[in-house]
C-alpha cells in the first residue's frame, strides 16, 4: 500500500465500499458524536468523513489531533446509510472507519480558521497565506486563474501563435511609468529595468520575423496600488501579429477572449465575436466614457441644439458660451416620487457638478422644472431624439464641453443602477476603435500624444503631413468588458520616417527620438513588417470571471498594498556589503522612522 | 484582397496554379537572370520564389529593393516545370509571377547577413539579434524551445499538475547563490530580490494544500556566465507535489521528459521509462562522476585489493597510504600501438595525475609495464573483476580516496571518445539517488551539507540522532541526461524537528534556523504535508535537443556573456533623481574607466 495515500480525499464512492483505503489530508474538522470521533480529512481534492469509533486504539490520539494538523488514515470504506448520505459531498456516499493513523505534521493553534465563515483582516491572511490558501474561496479563486491562464494558452496555440521569453532584466522601457531598478553588479554605477511590459521585445520580435507571438508576461511597475493593480508586478495576455491590419488583430483575439469566458463564465453570457467596435467619438457622446458598460442599454443624446438660445435660461446660457447639454434616458421613471429626483440632484452636486436638469413625460404630457420653461415644440424634440415614451423621464448633463459628456457617462451609470437595468450574470465585450492621436495639453496648450505615441496614424504619414493634428486618429484600440478596460492596443507604427514626424508634431526632434527610442528605430531600418497587437491583463479577467474586486483575491502569494510581502518578509534590509558589491550605498531620507518591514 | 496577403510565403503548391495571390515578406535573396529577376520572398512560414520579368511596370522598383527589405507582391501563381521544380522546397513546385509590389519597409545595408551559411562574432550578432534571428537555425532554435514549453505544459497538465504564478519581487532565498536586489522606494532602504528559484513559494503552494504544483518558471541568478548557464535569467520546469514517495515524482516526471525528448529528438533513440536509479556511491564508482553520460558503455571497478601488497611497488605503495585503484576497461585496445597509451599518459599527467598505469590483455598474454611486475594471479583477477576479453586493455587510476574516483571517471569519458565507443544518436537518462546528507569539509575538518539542507534525511530523526553523520543519505537526487545534470531534486524535510536537528549537526543552533529560514519553518508549524520535487533546467533540455552547447543560441534575446543586452543598451546608468527616489546613491569603485555599456 502506498505510504501516503491509495485514494484522494474526493475520489471515494459508494461502490468502493468494502474496499480497504489509506487517505491523506488536512484534518478539516473534527466532531465527537457521544463517543464516536468523526473527521473530515481534506485535501486539494476534496473532502472525506471519517470515524473512529470509541474503543479505537487511535481514538486517544484522533481526540488529541488539532485541527490543520496533517494525517494519514488507513481504514475501510463504509456506505453510509439513509438520512446520514451527504448529497451535497462527491463522498458523501460514504465514510472511512480509521483503523491506523499517523500523524505527519502537527499544527500549533492557528492564527486564522480555514474552516467555516469568518472573516480575518487581510494583512493576518496575507502573513499568513499558507493557511488563508486553504480555504475553499482561496483555493477556488487560485484555481480559476490557473485554468484559465491554461485555457488561454491552448486556445492562443490553436490560433497559431508562439509563446516566446523575453527578457526580465531588461533596458528602461518607455511606456511612462516608473521602471523597478536592479544594479548591476560587473558594470558599477549601471542599472537593469524589469520590464513595464515586453513592449520593445515583441515588437522586436515580429522585426526578427516570427510571425504570431504570445506570452504571459510577467510585468513591472513601481506605482501606487490600485483595488484592481497590483504594486509591483502583474501578468498580461501579452501578443503581437506581423502583416496585420486592426480586423486581423480583434478576429484572432475575440475568439480567445469569448472562449476564455464561455469556459470560465459559469453559465453568464459572453458577447459572441465579433465584438461591437464602437469608435471613441462615439463611446464619448452616447456611453460618456471610453470604457463602456454595454450591460447598461442606457445611451446619451446630444441636445445642445435643443438649448440653444430656448426659454429655459439656464442651460440657453450654457450653450451660448460655448457648453453642450447631454440627455440621458432614464426610462419609466416619470412617476418616480419627487424624492428620486432629489436624491439624483444631491448626488450630482457632490459629484462637482450645478445638479442635473430633468423632464418627466407622464401620462398626461411633460412634467418638472425644464419642461416648464422650455417651448413644447423644443421638449417634443428631445424626446423624439432620445426615443423616449410615456412613463419615462430625461435627465440632463450641461456644462463645458470637455468635462460635460464624461459627467453624463457618471449620470448614464447611476441611473442604469438606480433603475436597476445592469444586466447581471454577462459578459459584455466591446472594442473602442478610432482613438485620437493627439490631445491638447489643457495646461501647456501644446499638442501631446493622446495614448500610445508608438501606434500607426490612420492616414499615414499623409495624415500627419496634411490634418489638423487633433482630427488625426490612431490605429490604436481597447477591449472593453464590463466597463473594465482589459487592454490598450495598436497596429504599430514601423516606419522610422512617420515616427519622427508623428513625435515631431508632439514637440520632440529627430534627436530626441533618436536618443530615447533609438533601439526600436534602429531596428526598423532593416527590414520591418507592419504589425500590431494588444496585452488583454490576465489578473482583470480573472477578477471578473471570480466576480473579485480585490486583484489581491486572484493572486497566489501577493504583495500587501504597500507593496510587501508580510510572509516572506520583503522588502527587507540587506547587509552593506551586498550593497558594496553592487556600487551603491543607501542614501536616506531625514528619518522620521523609516524602518523597514520585519521578517516574518 | 487583404491588404498585405492571401497566404503565407510557404502555403503555396501546384494546386493553387491559376490563382491570383499576395505574399508579404522579406527579401531573402534576389537573382538576376537575364532580365527576369528572381526574389526568394521570406516570412516565418517559409519561402516563395516571386518572379518579375524584364517588362514589368515594377521591374526598376524591384531591382532596386536591398535584401531584407520588406514587401507585398501580388500576381499569379504558376507552376514551374520540369527542371525548375524544387524538391526542396515545400513551395518548390510553383512561382508568383509579380504583377503588383508595394515597399512597407526598406532595408538600410545590413550589418550582419541573414541569407548564407557565413559566421558572424556573437557580439556583432547579439547587437543585431533582430537579424540575428532571422537566420534559419536561429529560427529553427527559438521555435524548437517554444514548442518544448508547450509540450511540458501539455503534459504536465495532462499529469494533474496546476500551473502557478509565484512572486518575481520577492525576499533573499537561501539558494546559495547570490541574488539581485531591486531597492524599494516606498520602504526606503530596503530591497526585493528576484527568486534565484520558487523552492520557497512552491513548497508554502504545498502547505497551502495545492497538490501539484508546477512552473516554467524564470529564475535569476546574479552568477559569473558559463557556456551552459546565462548571467542572469534562466527558466527551469518547477514542479512539486504533495504526499509522494521519491518513486512518485520519478514517475510523474519521467513521462514528460521521455514523450519531450521523442517528440523533439529528431528520431533519436531516448531511454525509456522507468529511467535507471543509480546510487551516488555506486556513481561514483563505475562512472566515476555523479552525472554519469550513459551512452558511454564503460564501467569503472574498483581494484585496490589486486595491488595491496603486490609486486607492482608504485600502486602497493598507494595502497598501502590508504589510497585506491580504479580500473578502466580499454575494449579492443590492447594492439593500440605505443603511441595510444603514451598520448593517454601525457594527457593525464596534464590533468594532474602521476599517469596512467595500463594492462594490454593482447592474444598472447598480459602486456605492459605493470602486467610484468604484477603477480600473474592478480593479473588475472583484475580481467576476471573487469570482465575483459583477450583484445582488450585496462587502464589504472590510482590515487587518494577522494580525488582518484572523479579522475577514474575522466579516463572512463576520454577511453570512451578515444575508443569511439559514446553511441551518437540516443538521449539516455538516469537518476542519481540516494546522494549524502552531509560531507566533511577537508578545511575545516566539519560536517557541511553536501546539497540540500532542505532534503528529508533517509531515516528521518532517528538516522539523525543515531548514525555517523556522513554514513546518512538524503532523499535526494538528480536527473541526468547524456552527462548533464538537469536538475537536483528531493523529498523535502517537512517537519521543524528533523529540519532544527539536521542544522545542528552542521553546526547551526536552533536560533540561527529560525533567523535564516524562520517563513519556512513557521509554515512547517501549522500543518505541512510530505512533499517533493524537482526543477529541470528548460534551456539545458533545449540545448540537449538543439544539440547547441551554447546557452546563448536557445533564448530570444540573451544577455552577453558580460551580461549585457547589446541591442537595448542594458545596463545603463539612470538619473541621479531616480536614485534619490530609490533612497541609494552610487557608491563607485575608485575609477579605472568604469564606464557602462553604451546604448546602441
Amino acid at each position: 500500500m502506498h505510504a501516503y495515500r491509495t485514494h484522494s480525499c474526493g475520489a471515494l464512492r459508494a461502490s468502493d465500499a468494502g474496499q480497504t483505503a489509506r487517505l491523506s489530508g488536512w484534518v478539516h474538522r473534527k466532531r465527537d458524536h457521544g463517543g464516536l470521533l468523526f473527521i473530515d480529512l481534506r485535501d486539494h481534492y476534496g473532502v472525506t468523513q471519517c470515524v473512529i469509533p470509541a474503543g479505537s486504539d487511535v481514538f486517544a490520539q484522533a481526540d488529541a489531533i488539532r485541527p490543520e494538523s496533517v494525517i494519514t488514515v488507513t481504514g475501510e470504506v463504509v456506505a453510509r446509510e439513509g438520512a446520514t448520505v451527504n448529497d451535497k459531498l462527491p463522498t458523501g456516499a460514504i465514510e472511512l472507519r480509521v483503523k491506523a493513523l499517523e500523524v505527519q505534521s502537527h499544527a500549533e493553534v492557528l492564527p486564522i480558521q480555514v474552516a467555516g465563515e469568518q472573516e480575518f483582516p487581510e494583512e493576518l491572511r496575507l502573513r499568513y497565506r499558507f493557511l488563508d490558501l486553504r480555504r475553499e474561496k482561496q483555493h477556488r479563486n487560485i484555481m480559476l486563474r490557473a485554468g484559465v491562464i491554461a485555457s488561454i494558452r491552448r486556445r492562443m496555440i490553436e490560433q497559431g501563435f508562439t509563446e516566446l521569453q523575453t527578457p526580465i532584466l531588461t533596458a528602461s522601457s518607455p511606456e511612462g511609468a516608473r521602471d523597478f531598478l536592479v544594479p548591476s553588479r560587473n558594470h558599477p554605477g549601471t542599472f537593469y529595468a524589469l520590464p513595464q511590459a515586453p513592449q520593445q521585445f515583441k515588437q522586436l520580435a515580429m522585426v526578427a520575423g516570427f510571425d504570431r507571438y504570445f506570452q504571459i508576461a510577467p510585468c513591472f511597475r513601481d506605482e501606487a496600488s490600485r483595488a484592481d493593480r497590483s504594486p509591483g508586478e502583474f501578468y498580461q495576455l501579452d501578443f503581437e501579429m506581423s502583416f496585420v491590419t486592426q480586423e486581423d488583430v480583434f478576429a484572432a483575439i475575440e475568439p480567445v477572449m469569448e472562449g476564455v469566458f464561455n469556459e470560465f463564465g459559469n453559465g453568464r453570457k459572453v458577447t459572441p465575436a465579433p465584438f461591437p467596435r464602437i469608435a471613441y467619438d462615439t463611446a464619448m457622446l452616447e456611453y460618456g466614457s471610453d470604457k463602456p458598460d454595454l450591460r447598461n442599454p442606457l445611451k446619451i443624446t446630444d441636445v445642445t441644439e435643443a438649448f440653444r438660445d430656448s426659454g429655459f435660461g439656464l442651460f440657453s446660457k450654457v450653450v451660448a458660451s460655448g457648453g453642450i447639454v447631454r440627455a440621458i434616458p432614464a426610462p419609466g421613471a416619470a412617476d418616480r416620487p419627487r424624492g428620486f429626483f432629489d436624491k439624483l440632484n444631491e448626488w450630482a452636486r457632490a459629484e462637482g457638478a450645478g445638479g442635473l436638469g430633468y423632464i418627466q413625460f407622464a401620462a398626461e404630457g411633460p412634467k418638472g422644472p425644464i419642461a416648464k420653461n422650455l417651448e413644447a415644440e423644443r421638449v417634443e424634440a428631445i424626446r423624439s431624439a432620445c426615443d423616449l415614451q410615456p412613463g419615462d423621464a430625461v435627465f440632463f448633463a450641461a456644462g463645458k464641453k470637455d468635462e460635460t459628456p464624461k459627467f453624463a457617462g457618471k449620470v448614464r451609470t447611476r441611473l442604469g443602477e438606480e433603475l436597476n437595468l445592469i444586466e447581471q450574470g454577462e459578459f459584455r465585450f466591446c472594442w473602442i476603435v478610432d482613438f485620437p492621436m493627439y490631445e491638447l495639453n489643457e495646461e501647456t496648450g501644446k499638442v501631446d500624444f493622446s495614448h500610445n505615441p508608438f501606434s500607426m496614424p490612420q492616414g499615414g504619414l499623409e495624415a500627419l503631413n496634411t490634418m489638423d493634428p487633433l482630427e488625426i486618429k490612431a490605429f490604436q484600440y481597447d477591449i472593453v468588458c464590463n466597463g473594465i478596460e482589459l487592454s490598450s492596443g495598436a497596429i504599430r507604427n514601423h516606419r522610422p520616417d512617420i515616427m519622427i514626424r508623428a513625435f515631431e508634431i508632439a514637440g520632440y526632434t529627430a534627436q530626441d527620438v533618436e536618443e530615447r527610442f533609438g533601439g526600436m528605430l534602429n531596428a526598423f531600418r532593416y527590414g520591418a513588417p507592419p504589425h500590431g497587437g494588444s496585452a488583454p491583463g490576465i489578473d482583470r479577467m480573472v477578477m471578473l470571471l471570480a466576480d473579485e474586486p480585490n486583484i489581491r483575491e486572484v493572486i497566489l502569494f501577493p504583495l500587501n498594498q504597500q507593496g510587501q510581502d508580510l510572509m516572506m518578509g520583503a522588502p527587507a534590509a540587506v547587509e552593506p556589503a551586498r550593497l558594496k558589491e553592487l556600487s551603491i550605498k543607501l542614501d536616506l531620507p531625514p528619518a522620521k522612522g523609516a524602518a523597514g518591514p520585519k521578517a516574518s
